[in-house]
Parts: structure tokens; sequence; C-alpha cells
């Protein structure tokens, strides 16, 4: 008896202090403040993280998971054998595929053999590195000629920087296991050279603000700070020394090469991101420039402690984190603003190293910790192992997406991007800035969703990234003429010609702005924003709200265009929809045959399925989305034409989706106003084969003012209620009062808009 | 401590006994070979049944779940108070779906009073049946005109069936609740009166062998079985007596109304299910026809246990189940045979119905327990409450589906539908009969699966099922004018015609035939079929395979049309492909308007979007769809023309779906064959952007000999290996040697078909 109790006595203190040591140990940035310099590895693994890691494996499950999965993955590539072939191919081709893999790989066996401390690992990397050493020292230029920076190992210096980003960390993971010998010979003949040639040998690639150059930047940083060479990591944090570009020339997709001068990761973080974190180029490229960002970063803190990067500029990396996950809908797909590929998601790994850094670097915010689970992974690194310690501890809570406005522009001061929110809808509103050379001509234009499925859609990109077949897998032609047009998004083409002239120098002088946001109303969240010069003489103002109304089932969205022109024009205003047409309540014609309805700025790719005329006050249109119902009601007058469109006109290589939008024209008029009110609503089974709520709940949609200082629509349900929605046009604070007769009704409030 | 030992004793004692009682008690039925006449209720549920029910609620999760389920939403109608409103309105619109609601809703409210034992549902329904005969007694026919045969309660019989059908079991629940007064006056003015309008009243609706006869005969006599009247019961079993119709006449939905007389229950189980279970109008209408069918057998089980329907035509009620569900894809969906809604499923509840049945009254196959789970619910009936046992014991085991071939005729020799399967592969090849009413112009069409995705599609109905704002949730006119059509589905037109004319006529009174089905090989699944008078002076063989092969890293199809006629014609071999272009080894132009391809027998719904020239000896093509690749390749010559074409023209209500087509087309010429490969490979992912093994892997398709007795096809991929494929066009039999001599090589095989 007395034998057992003092086992139970041992148990129970051991017990405690399990309990204690979990507890107490809120996992913090290891070297925080201490410098690293020649310590290795010191760059994302650091010498005391990895035996902090070593001593809680098998304890952590998100991270023993990851870990057992890179293994596996790592030993089938050891058991295939090493293959660094003579580069010849574009994106999606056997060689430049084998490269790009064999960076992962790379980085992934020296992580391998920190952690596990198995030198097979480490040998592995080292046999090929050795491989690159030999290929490298007489590589000629990439053979394929289309890049304007054409790099050795890929047909461009981009992803040469790739590599180098992923490879500079495998170095410094065997940094220790190779000779001194080894290291010189690997540094002189290989590491050094390539990021000589991805900086001094192509400026027009390193020396400006860009993603690309973000890229280069921290590849020549990383391998810099691994090689402790402070001429390499000052090149990579202030651009190359006193080279200045010309600052008229463009790159492959129109951007300037260097307008300003500025260069160097600094710069790049000061000039694409917002106080707000949003990146200019939108988040289809946030994702992509994200992991250089972070990664470099991390770096940077664990061996440059002093220059404190992640409080630059006001800490806006880690802010930019919260910004790109909040640009994100229900299923965590980005919203694709610009050039964006459709399905990019936060389970892409670059936001795996977000999620993680953003948790260990920043407030240890516990709703990171729910997308972290999602993503079912972690990074192997220091913040890896927090975010695994934060879940195993149960400390993951729901990531909540609000409305939220994020400026754009270096200072915040160049429009931006709203998102409202309200139950299952979305709406994102885009009043942002050209967004460089990915930026599209779709000035206070938006997109719907319902519960992550699309309602109104956001084109994106025309490009199957890394599909060879389609173009080598790059941008297509496609992009130019049909995705970045104006009438390819949801807002107002004047005289088929598209904002700023379709022109580069234009747009990226040019901005919308803020008029008001306001989310303080849980049922009411409104964003409005204003914009000249789009088109010489005219303004435009749009008003966009997401209201939730007890005579709805669903939030319903309502949308006032105003436009006020010195001429009269011709304005198109499509709704690109989703799904199949229910019905409407005009008379329209289907013609014979299908004919483009223009012949550029890409009216040459839309046929024309369907014209009408409304006969109505209001024009009523229903479509049927995967099981859901949608209504769009729009004032209207008879002088209205209303056209069905599909995409695919002059589309030879079947490069565009044929889908479809609802279009309203106005020809011959100077100023005009489009207000409409989409609704989601009810649903459809092809299983139960039941309709439920397949009816628009609107009876009438009325504008009852509409002045320089006062837009007012009223909604009247099928209920007979009515509602009024008044937005204030010019003075919008949150503090201005408003006293306002119509119909000799008087209305008054505080703020920038009245519903009730 | 005595007082405690005691309690522990007791406590052994019952769980042993409750041990002893879920061990030893294997549920079967309670009431096999018991005439349940008098004894309420009798007809689903049974006074037995009932009471086991009772003793085991609370243990059995599925059920116990179900019943909450259920009780939570007729409390909830209850609380809603009851409607029976002046009928009016068409499927969708306010006054159909109340009484399709009120019917549902009343044999649930049955089914609680019984097993719950709470007045409060007795005299619910006891309040709306009451309701239902005040308004009946005077009820004119439904005010909607549509139908060949009107109801009262709804604008068509079948709806008025389908109510009786359901609303019987509610007044078996409660007939010891009711007086016999009140049993009376129901009986008098509602269900007597109600069972004769549907079946004395309207002949041409209830007198014949159809989906619609099948509902009537099983409401009138379910009724029938209730209130124990055996005129309705032998009206329900044999059809209404000394009856005679035109056989000419025809119904809405062309279909003879009774070509030869026949008419009853029995005739409408002996008629449209071949020997193997199939159902002649396809999977979608059986799901639909499937619930008066085994409701009433287990009724006629209960009640009349000496007829042993279950036994009736070899047991082919319960082997048509297991046909059904093996005519879905991996997710459950319903190949959309003939007239058929995509995305029915055995989801739907009349396959909750179906499997509970089968599993009950059948062999207990742990397989459908599986599918059990996957519904999750069952029946609240003594069939549910065996699989509830069932799934709560852990006796589930995968259902697994293998290719089979389902022969189609009453006696089995009408042709069929072969389904091959392999890994993820499934083909459906569709060589069965008419398919009545219902049925499709598309002798030898097939459709191809990947893992529940459309990889080749038959596109289905034309119809949006009880969505209201198309055509009234009716059969749309494309249905007719597109979806029927021949040249709508995956098989060979010949002259701009459908098949047999497009003729009902004709086509009820032709059929292909078997030649052979093997699926004795894991590898190798193959199926062949032949038809003539498709065209008069034509003949077509299709031979399908589905293959697996070391040098593919999936299986894949291969697709062998041989036509011999005795004029010169033009084919035309669309292949309904879904995805996006990506790309092919020919060239082709691009109008710059798109025209219909023709003026009729669905021809004048494609749009003509791009018409090449096959330059070489195969033709390829590729595409990704959901993020997978495909590839067909098809042996050409050059005077192919090729034709990309998209579904839509003259289509001024936008009823049907933008989807397109792959044509080949060859013109004056007698004989030819079709000889395709049609290979998915590798994925997509937009997350992660890395595109998989997206080529094709065959380098060459060749035919190295085609006669009346064999035709044989070789397949060179790209590693270089070549294999043949030898298909018996005439002597198939498994038994069959075959010695055959190709390019001065010998083959030698036994059986219908060779490869290697």
């Amino acid at each position: 008896m007395k034998l057992k109790n003092s086992i139970s006595k041992s148990i129970l203190l051991l017990l405690l202090m399990v309990i204690s040591v979990s507890c107490n140990k809120t996992i913090q940035n290891t070297n925080n403040g201490i410098k690293n310099e020649g310590i290795h590895p010191n760059l994302i693994l650091t010498f005391q993280g990895v035996k902090n890691i070593r001593a809680q494996l098998g304890t952590i499950p998100v991270f023993d998971n990851t870990l057992k999965a890179v293994q596996e993955e790592i030993d089938a590539e050891i058991a295939l054998g090493i293959e660094t072939p003579i580069p010849k191919d574009y994106s999606g081709g056997y060689t430049h595929v084998r490269h790009k893999r064999n960076m992962i790989v790379l980085q992934k066996a020296g992580v391998l053999y920190q952690i596990l401390n198995d030198e097979k690992y480490a040998k592995y990397a080292k046999d090929m590195l050795m491989q690159y050493e030999e290929m490298y020292k007489t590589l000629p230029l990439h053979p394929k000629t289309r890049s304007y920076a054409r790099g050795k190992l890929f047909w461009q210096c981009l992803n040469d920087s790739n590599w180098l980003v992923y490879v500079s960390q495998a170095y410094d993971c065997i940094y220790n296991y190779l000779s001194e010998e080894e290291r010189n010979k690997l540094e002189t003949n290989l590491f050094k050279p390539f990021a000589d040639h991805i900086s001094i040998d192509n400026p027009q690639f390193y020396q400006r603000v860009h993603n690309h150059s973000t890229w280069g930047n921290a590849a020549v940083g990383m391998i810099g700070l691994v090689m402790n060479d402070q001429e390499l990591i000052d090149r990579a944090l202030y651009g190359i020394k006193d080279l200045k570009l010309d600052a008229k020339e463009k790159d492959d997709d129109g951007g300037f090469l260097n307008k300003d001068g500025k260069a160097g990761f600094l710069a790049n973080i000061e000039e694409p991101f917002s106080p707000d974190g949003y990146y200019n180029e939108g988040p289809y490229y946030q994702r992509y420039a994200m992991y250089p960002f972070l990664v470099f970063a991390e770096g940077l803190h664990n061996v440059k402690p002093e220059l404190k990067i992640f409080e630059y500029k006001k800490g806006v990396l880690l802010k930019s984190i919260n910004a790109l996950l909040n640009l994100s809908d229900a299923d965590g797909d980005f919203f694709p603003l610009n050039d964006g590929q459709k399905g990019m998601s936060y389970y892409n790994d670059a936001l795996v190293t977000a999620v993680d850094i953003s948790y260990h670097f920043g407030k240890q915010d516990a709703g990171l910790l729910t997308i972290a689970e999602k993503q079912n992974k972690v990074l192997l690194d220091d913040s890896g192992l927090a975010v695994a310690v934060g879940i195993k501890n149960g400390k993951a809570e729901p990531f909540y997406k609000k409305s939220i406005n994020l400026s754009d522009g270096p200072e915040g001061k160049q429009g931006g991007v709203a998102i409202l929110r309200n139950q299952d809808m979305e709406l994102v509103f885009k009043y942002a800035s050209q967004g460089s050379s990915h930026g599209h001509y779709d000035k206070l234009s938006y997109s719907v969703y319902e519960k992550g499925d699309e309602v109104l859609q956001d084109y994106g990109l025309a490009r199957f990234v890394n599909i060879e077949q389609k173009g080598g897998g790059n941008y297509l032609k496609e992009n130019k003429t049909w995705a970045k047009q104006t009438i390819a998004h949801n807002t107002v083409t004047q005289n088929e010609t598209s904002h700023y002239n379709g022109k580069y120098e234009i747009g990226s002088q040019n901005h919308p702005d803020l008029h008001y946001f306001s989310s303080a109303n849980k049922n009411v969240q409104v964003s409005s924003a204003k914009v000249s010069n789009t088109y010489p003489g005219t303004d435009m103002q749009r008003t966009v709200a997401i209201i939730k109304d007890e005579d709805f089932e669903k939030p319903y969205v309502l949308d006032i265009m105003k436009v006020v022109s010195n001429k009269a024009n011709q304005y198109d205003f499509p709704y690109y929809f989703l799904g199949q047409v229910l019905n409407t309540n005009f008379e329209y014609t289907h013609p014979k045959t299908l004919k483009p309805l223009g012949t550029k700025n890409g009216y040459q790719h839309l046929y024309l399925e369907g014209t009408g005329k409304s006969n109505k006050d209001n024009t009523k249109f229903s479509w049927l989305n995967k099981g859901k119902f949608y209504s769009l009601t729009t004032i209207s007058d008879a002088k209205d034409e209303i056209f069905f469109t599909r995409i695919g006109a002059n589309d030879p290589e079947f490069n565009l989706r044929r889908e479809a939008a609802i279009m309203l024209r106005r020809k011959n008029i100077k100023n005009t106003i489009f207000v409409s009110a989409i609704e989601a609503h009810g649903s459809y089974s092809p299983v139960s084969e039941s309709a439920v709520n397949s009816k628009s709940s609107i009876k009438e949609l009325k504008m009852v003012l509409d002045t320089a200082d006062y837009t007012a629509i009223s909604i009247t349900t099928i209920k007979g209620t009515t509602k009024l929605f008044i937005t204030a046009n010019t003075n919008a604070s949150k503090e201005a009062k408003h006293t306002l007769k119509i119909n000799n009704k008087r209305y008054t409030w505080v703020g920038s808009y009245d519903y009730k």
C-alpha cells in the first residue's frame, strides 16, 4: 500500500508539473532581441527553436502530422534520385517543373535534417546543391526569350528568385554540416553569382516596386543573411546602390519599370501596402508576394533584430495578413480583384506561412488558430510550433469576418476596398487605385457572394496558371482584351470605352475616393465612393448597402450608381450573374444568330443573346444558381434597353468562360442614376424537388428624390411595407445632422445615411 | 453492503437481459404470414410493429433522431394551424404546395400518434381530414385544364393519387381513434369518391401501364386495404373491371394510353420491370414510381400475405431496388437516362423507403445499412426499426457498386443498360428499349463519369421540376425539341434525323440487343450491343470498354462504333464534354457570328462555335473540368469534319444549359467506324497552382482490322508500348474460340474479346 501510495504521489506530482509547464509556457519568439549572426540555423529555424521543437515532438499533433507528411514526401524524392536538367522549358514544361520542385524539396530536406537530426537529409541537400553548383557555373541565359528579365534556371528571373528564397533556407539548415571548403565552393560558384544575376544583371527586374522585385530582394537578402554578406543584405534592403533606371520603360505586363526610382525590400513594403495592410495589386498577388515578405522578415527578425522589421511602417506586414484573410469569401477563397485566379485561397502554403507568422510574431489571435486547423498544416519552425501548441491547448476560436474598409495607397489616400458583410451575404466594393500592372479598369465595381458562392461575379484573370497547353501557363491575350476591360465588370462603361481609356499611365495617376463607410448598424452596412476622370467630364458616385430587413428572408443589396457628365453619352451597366435565367418582367427578342456586341474594349468578346425594352417602372429579372434563387429589381423607364450578353465572341481558342450578363443601356443622356436591389432568396433541392421562396419580396423600387446633396430610394415589399433609404451625397460625416422634406414629410437623422 | 450488492446483482441481471434480448432478436417482419385484416394499424405500421418500436425507443439512434425530427416538424405544423385552400394552382403554386405538404403532414402525424401514443397528433389528423371531407364533397374538377386527367385537389389525377397514398396511411393510423360515425363520414364523402375519381372517372389515367397508373393503383389499393373494401383492392390489383380503352390514344407526353389493354398494380409490376429489376422509363422515374410500388406492396404483405407480393415475378420488386442503387454514380446521383433531372439521388425520401424495405423484407444486405447511414434517416415503421437496429449493432458494410448489366423489357429481351466500372471511372452504356413516354431517341449512347463528376454527359431532361417560373414546373417544349433528340446524346445521328425518325410508335416497337457483356477480367470491362431500324437500312454496333492498363494513370475508355448502311449517309458523332477546352492537334476556324447548325431534330438548338478538318490519323482534343484533365483521341482521316458546338440556339427563354460538344461529321459514306479513346488523367489545383500529368498517354490509336467478324484496334502509348484490343462482332460467346491472323501474327483467345 505504501508503495502504491508513493507511486500515486509521484504521478500526481508529475501531472502537476506537466500542467504547470503547459500553462506557464506561452510560446514566444525564442530569439527575441538576440542576434543570431554566425550561429546556424538562424534564418527561419533558429538554434534555440530547433531545441524547443525537438523537445516537444510527438506531443503536438498538427506539427507532428505536418512533419510526417513532409518526411514521407522527401523520403520518396530521395528514393527517386536527384535530377537537375539543363533548363529549356516555359512554365508547366518538364525542366521548369523539376527545378521548381527541387527548390521545395531542398528547403524541406534542410528542415528535416535540423528537426530529425538525420544526416541523410543533409547529404541529399548537399549532393543536389553540388549538382547545381556544377551546372550553374557555366550556365548561359535560359533559352526562352519571352521575359523582360530572363533567368538561368527558369525563363524569368522571377522564378530564379523563387528558387533562391527557398534554397537559402536549405543552405542555412545544412550550413554547419558542410565543410568550409564546400561552403566556399557553393557561395563562390552558385549563390553569389546567382544573387548577382537576379539583381545587378537585371536591374529592370530587381530595382523597382513590384511583386517581382520583392521576390528578388528577399532572395538576395536571405542568401546574404546566411552568408553573412552585408553588401547583399544592403542590396536587398535598399536596392542596387547608386543605380537609376529610365522612368518611362515598361515591363511585359505594361507596368512602369521604375517610375520614381524607389527600390529595395523596405521600399517594397512602403509603397504597395496601405496603412490598413491592403496590397495594391489585390489579394491574389498579395498571396504571391506574401511569402517573400514574411519569410525574409522572419529571417531579418532573427538575424538583424535591431531592424525591428515587424514594426516597420506601424507593423504593416502583420496588418496585411489580417487584411488578406478578410479579402476571402466564406470558403476562404480570395476575391479575384484585378488579375486573380479563382479558387486561390487561404489553403495556399503562402497562407500557412502568413497565419503562423502572424500568430507567433503578432498578438496570438485565437481566430488564426481556427484557420490553421482548417489548413491542417503548420510551418516546421518556431512559429508553426507556437500554432501547433496553441491548437493542442484548445485555444482556437472562430475567425469572424466582419464588414471592413481597407484603404489603398502608401498613405491610405488612394481609394480602397470595402467589404460589406451580413449573415451569408458579402459585397466586395472596389474603389481602389490602379493596382500596378495587374490592375483592371473597373472603378466602383463590385461583386456579390452568398456563403462563398458567387452571385454577381468579378471575372478574374484570363489565364490558366501553370497549364502549359494554355499559352505556356502565362497570361493569355484575352486578359488584356477582355478581363482588364471595364465592360468585363459590374460597373458603368461610357461610350463603349474603358475607364481611363484603358491606359495604364492615366489609370495609375488617378483613383476613386471614399465618400463614407458605415458598419455601425449591424442591420445596415453601407459604403459610398466617388470617382472623377475615368472619363473626362464625367463624375460617378456609387453607394452600396447590404440591408437586413424583417420583410426579407435574407439581407438584400441596394445599389445606387449616380453619373453626372457635361455631355450626352451612352452608359452600359452589366450584372454578371451566374446560373440559369428564370424569368423577366419584360419582353425581349432572341436573335437567330449571335453577333459580337462591339468591336473593341472587351465588347468584341460579348455575344448579344437577347434584346429587350423595359415597359414598367421596375425591370425585374430572376435566376437560379446552385440551388438558390436571386432577383434583380432595377428602376427603369421605357427608353432603357436591356441586353442579355454572353462571353465568348472572338475567342478562337476557347480561353474565356461562356458566362452571361444582363446589361442596361442608356443612350444619349448626360446625367443618370442606376438604382437596383439584388435579393438572394429561398432554395431549390433537386433531391426533394422542392422550391422554397422562389420569388422576389420587392413590389416596387422608387426614386423619391435625387439632388446634388441627397438620393432617396423607397423600397416597397409585397407585404406592403415601405422603407426609405436616403444617402447623403455631399456632407456625409458620422456627425452630420440632416433635415430633409420629401413629399411634405420631414426626415431628420444624424450620419451618412438614413434607413427607416 | 448487502443492499448495494443486491442492487449490483439486479443491474447485472438487467444488463444480461438487455444483451440477450438485443443479441437474439433479429428483426423480422413481425407479421409474417399473419393476416391483419380488421386490426389497425395494419398497412405500413402494424399492431405488433408498434409494440416493438415503443419498446426500443431511445436505444436506436437513427430511428430516434428521425422520430425527433419528424416530431419537431409536425409540432411546428400544428402550431401554424390547418389550411386546406380551395385548389387553383399548377405545380409550385400556393394551393398545390399546400395540399402536397398536407399529405405528408397527415401521414407523419398518424405515425407519431401510433409511436408516441399522444392524442394531439390523432386529433390534428382527424381535424384536417374532416376539413378535407367538408371541402371534397362539393369540390368540382380542378380549374386548370392542362392535364389529360384532371384531379380535384390538384391539376392532375397523378397528384391526387400521391395524396391518397399518403393519406390512407394516416387514416390507418388513426382508424381506431375515430368513432364509427366519423369513419363512415370520411369513407363515404372523401375516400370512396376520391378513389373513384382517380380510377373510374379517369380510366385514361388509371387503366394503363405507366408510372402515373402505379400511383393511381396504389392509392386505390391502400385506401381499400384500410377500408377493407375488396372491390377497391381488386380494382387496384387488376384494374377497372371489364373496361377497355382505345389503344391508339396518347397522353400529354406522347405515350400510348393503353396499347394492349393491360392495367392494375400487378400488370404495372409485370410490364415495366425487367427480370433484373430495370424499370423501363429509367432511374429517375423508377425513383418516382418506387414509393407507391413499395409502400403498397408493404401494405399488401401485411394485410394480404397470401398474395406473396414480394415474391411476385421472382421477387422483382426487391431486385429493382438493387438495380436502382446501381444506377447511381459515386455520389449517389442517378444517371439521367431518358427524362431524368440531374441531382436526384438516393438521398431522396423514396429511396429511404426503398433501402429500408429492401433490407427488412429482403436478405438484410449489410451494404444497404451504409446507404441508410448516409441517408441518416429511416422509415418510422418495422423496416426502419430493423435498419436502425442493424446500424446500431455495427452491421453496416460498404455498398460496392461493380460493373453490372441490366436487361430491359418484361422478359429481359428488349436491350438493357450496361454500367462499366473500374476504380473511379464509370461508363453508362444505354442500349435499352424506348422507355415509355419518357424515353429518349438515343440508342447505343453512353455517358462517362469520374468519381461522381460527369466527363461526357447525358443532357437529361429540359425541365425545372416544381419551379413555377419555368413553365409551371412542367416539361418545357425544349424537352421534345432538344433533350429527347438523338443529336443531344453521345451517339450517331444519321442525316440530321433522330433515331426512329423521332417517332414514339416506331421507337416503342424496336430496341437494340445485347451482343455481349463481360466483366470477368477486373482490368477489362466490356459491353457490346447492336441495333437495326434506328434508320431503315442502317445497322449500328457499339463496343465500349473501360480498361485498366499499367501504362495509364487511370482506367481509360475505348469506344468502337461501327455503322453499316445500304446507302451513303451523313453521320454525326458528338461528345458532350463538360469544362474548358485546353487544346487540339488540328486547326479550326472560329466564326464571327454564331449560327444554328440546323433547322430541326435538335440541330436548331446547337450553335456552331468552330469548324476544323483533321490533318492527322488521330484527332486529339483535351479539356479540363473540376480540376481534372481529359483527352479524347479518335481515329480520323482528312475528310472528317470536326465541329465545336454549343447548346442554346433557338432557346428564347434560356431553358437550356449553354454546354458544349466536339462533333465528328462524316459525309456521303455508307459504312464507317468511329474509334475513340477517352482518358482521364492528372489534376489541377488552383490553390497550389500545380498541373499534374496534364497530357494524354496515347501516342497512336490505329485500326488494324475491321471485318464483319472482328474489329481490332491497337493502342500505342507515349512510352512506346502497344496493346491490341480485338472484339468479336459475330460469335462472341464466352466459350467461343478464336484464331485470327493480323499482319502475319496469329492471335488466339477464348471469349468475346481479346486484349493484350
